[in-house]
């Protein structure tokens, strides 16, 4: 076998942290060489994640400002928000490549990334050399890229069903397109906040974010970029739903007449090996790709409906394709892996 | 005080059933005299359900057969489907009144009932005189009725936030109406099924029912009753979440231009007992009516899109106002009682 | 009727504050006039809380500071420990009595007090005057006491199964007692913390606390007033399960040749309005007191065992008989209003 | 690579079967042949797991009367009890190797065997023959084992702790040692039952089977072969808590003076490939082997306690370790594979 890649994750006491130190682990080509926290410098990891004891032995975190992150060959970061753009940079310069997991590098207009986010850019140069890392859009600029921008899990679950019918047409100009979304609780992380408490979270269902959440803008990019003339129609509706990882988009499409948008998708979706759509009139349950790297789709035109109205059911694990999963994709695609590699367990139901 | 009215509940070894009971158990007006079981014949209440120890001691369920109903001023039906319409008509012809939580008197358009949900109907007879039980929209009638078609949870929950904008005039025609809509477990009863075990349903989100669930024609049946011609632009998705009470509708509607939906809702719903409408921009959490038999609506218009998009958010719980409750509140109604005798008891939260 | 008591509540932002809203806004005789916190000032309660809507209209945190809590007749704190020992003592001197839910009054000897709570005691003059509010345990002193040291949720649940038992001299000396208790997670209150998020506590089960709990002292020293020399045989093994309410104790006990434990616990409780065992054999759950001021036993003896150990199971929603249901029991005994006044309400099940 | 072990499941439509199934396509030297289902026959696995599609592609359910699992190297029965015992013999006859996951061999008192599962054994000349598959307590006997009785749950979990401190001769005989465990849900099975629904079973905690559970007997088997005399000691009380997946054990034990039990423990599987004793006075979550086949244990003495009590805390996915994991890892010993083939996966944590 070749050299396994040297990785460096930042920020890695997250659940998109842990979870890319699971995936990692099962990697055979990976290496993970370098952790860092800002406060648990010196801590094994396993003390921090006990499911890791045995996994990474002798693995510590280490201060970022301490860590060799320069002698990585790709680092992740699985910070929050505002950190890679000040940290990236450098290391970009050193040859090192970057796959950041936040948003900083998502929104290639700066002043609308700005407005969202309610921070300055610290590296807006990058902005432009970042490659959106959603693999089935972006697959060959993934290829050369330096700095992946790891899509969000909202725009990754919605982009997915709607590329190919954006793509061809299928859609009706002008006519909302209404993406009704519902998250399991790890997506809003691992921070102390009262509302992701189990007794605020658990056995309760509730929108949020519906005056404008932070991936409206990203998915009207991705729109946008398939073919313009749509994203001004998109309804985002984001809702927290009492599972901890699981992600269902419901959208709602006005196709244009004599579409067949099943057929749509499963023709582009045929050859794919991470996003599944299912027989007609099938609905994707979340637990089908549980701890998996897949998206499943199901589609179904509305019944007894005076209108052509279709409904697409788009399924993924949040912190998997939705996050850490799809980084290590990306991160297979930038180092001419297969593009499965630690990538192929099966979902784990129930 | 007067004398309690005598009542007798049909089918109570279920959730709705059980859920009468402890509501009835705190009304001071209500005596529960009867409780009937096919399976349980002499069982006392206790044992089925440990959390009525001490409630009703001395009460055990009774065959129906054997059971003095026509004694009763009223008999819930608490069965599934199919039952009340044999049972119903002879107590009714006895001088009881009825009020059936099943669907069977729901549907005034026999064929359409019997398409749905495929039996030969036993008591088409019944069906004219059947009043809809939503006491928002029909209370006077109900006043008067022997016999009460208790609404769906999902027809509830939906028809409540578009009662005033179809009875305004407030909604664009020939519009898509999308009534994206997530249930509790509860909702399905207590019946042995596999995809209600814990196992299946739990950590786990889907649609069903995409291609055609019953309730589509109960709530469109209800659109064309408040304002004819929306009915055939509604989509109706329900979805099954990890709750055990709760029900959310999300409503997607297009506003004739000018409109301000809140304020329309508000205004409404300005002296409801029953109906809450939030300020705008508050999203209502389905545990802030646990228990309790309470619709609470939040309101937005969509952001930075290009159409006159509104959404609206509607939370009930399912087993209260979504059934049992709403039977409460409608047998107070015909008794004459303050509506909200035996339902004002504060949301249980968390 | 007579004049409704005034009421203050400290510190109503958490669970128990919240609990005791809920209760307190469904008993005739109590009229919460204040209700302080912090960090709130002037906050609406049904802002922070949505299920009081309609419910406490009019009614505001208010600054501690400006709070006429000197007015009330009573005043709970629902704080965190260490708040409630500095400022209750001015309130007794004005006369107000006292219910104090949080610890701070509960261990008579302050130096063990200091030892688990790590703080120095802020006014240990009045442990001493402090009634511990088991009414089962302490039912007489209660009526005439100013100062309430409200149970902890385990010691309640551990105690009141105990209570006979040790009265009577139904133990074996000497032997291990065993309290294997599991907590929901509303237990550990509204506290932002990461080991109480949704994506940490939701499905996982673990012990904690095993080197030595805060309720350890509080239940041996119950053991002790009961019956002196039992306290150094328990062992107290608390663990956190996903519930949002509920407690559920298992307790092993060495009894005493010829001892019917399930007998003397029957007899004993025959008459009580909250404690409810179970006929022999059978299981109590948790639900079956969810959002109710009760404890259901059940009894077993170990079977086909070498030993005289009995098996004791032992549930109670945690934060009504574990802490704001236990409170109002104690207001009405101080105040001479039936037991359960505002506490007869039905368990919601499911 | 040598051919791969050719294997045949039967009755694979449950848990266990699915979890095999999940297990065996992640082996690379397994392939699964042979899948049978009495109710299923030609349906394609997929279409009743949908985490398999894409997985096992090209297979489908077959009626046992058609399956060709005498060609299989390996039977598993994923089967309810009663079945393996009818099945297994004319398979072993034609040289097939048997794993049983039902408890049909795991006694070898026939008349004990009959009173707890109360069914006349259809094969009792193979029980003497049948290895029980508990590799940490008898690896050698599996290397060489035609018929394997792969361990229950329960089972599993709490004799892996004992088995050192039985053999060591480190407990007090005549003292009562005590089980209390907690088991997620999925380990009732895949049958449509209302006591497992989620309804019931969510928000909800109980014990249950207290005046005995049908491990109670095969726990003190296991005691009595590593150490005759303290079986009768035995004291087991299993609880249902609302997880899909994992167990918990809070075993009780009263210590020889001068034993450190942690460091026995810690001594014994120090070398261990799925066992894993955590440093003292760590406490483990069932998350942490949740999808793994380890088993991880914490112990602490008693604190502040008259008695010579530890508290052994031991977790398991019971699933995997408690089901199909120690299933392929009996297999792995029986065809001379690394025991950790296939089972090598990271723990799904959150």
């Amino acid at each position: 076998m070749n050299t396994p890649i040297k990785i460096g994750i930042v920020g890695a006491t997250g659940y998109t942290g842990v979870e890319l130190l699971r995936l990692l682990s099962q990697h055979s080509a990976a290496q993970v060489r370098v952790v860092t926290s800002r406060g648990e410098d010196g801590l094994p990891l396993a003390d921090m994640f006990p499911s890791l004891r045995g996994v990474y032995d002798g693995l510590t975190f280490s201060h970022p400002d301490k860590a060799a992150l320069h002698e990585c060959d790709v680092v992740f970061f699985a910070t929050p928000n505002g950190i890679a753009m000040q940290q990236a940079p450098q290391l970009l310069e050193q040859g090192v490549r970057v796959i950041d997991l936040s948003a900083d590098y998502r929104i290639r207009d700066v002043a609308t990334w700005e407005q969202w986010y309610k921070m300055t850019h610290a590296s807006p140069e990058w902005i432009a050399q970042a490659v959106y890392g959603l693999p089935e859009m972006n697959h060959a600029a993934i290829r050369d890229a330096r700095l992946i921008a790891n899509p969000g899990c909202y725009p990754t679950c919605v982009t997915l069903p709607l590329l190919p019918l954006l793509q061809q047409g299928c859609l009706k100009a002008n006519a909302p397109l209404i993406a009704d979304c519902k998250s399991g609780v790890s997506g809003a992380g691992r921070k102390a906040e009262v509302a992701n408490l189990f007794s605020e979270a658990g056995d309760n269902f509730k929108a949020y974010g519906v005056a404008g959440h932070r991936h409206l803008p990203e998915i009207r990019q991705n729109m946008d970029d398939i073919r313009s003339g749509h994203a001004a129609d998109l309804v985002f509706v984001p809702h927290l739903t009492p599972l901890i990882r699981g992600m269902h988009a419901t959208i709602y499409v006005q196709a244009a007449s004599e579409v067949d948008v099943h057929a749509v998708l499963s023709e582009h979706y045929a050859g794919s090996r991470f996003v599944d759509v299912l027989p007609q009139g099938r609905c994707p349950e979340t637990r089908s790709v549980r701890a998996s790297n897949l998206c499943r789709i199901g589609v179904q035109k509305a019944p007894s409906h005076g209108h052509n109205t279709w409904i697409i059911l788009s399924v993924i694990d949040n912190l998997v394709k939705g996050a850490a999963g799809q980084a290590v994709q990306n991160m297979n695609i930038m180092f001419g892996l297969p593009e499965h590699a630690g990538l192929d367990n099966t979902p784990v139901l129930p």
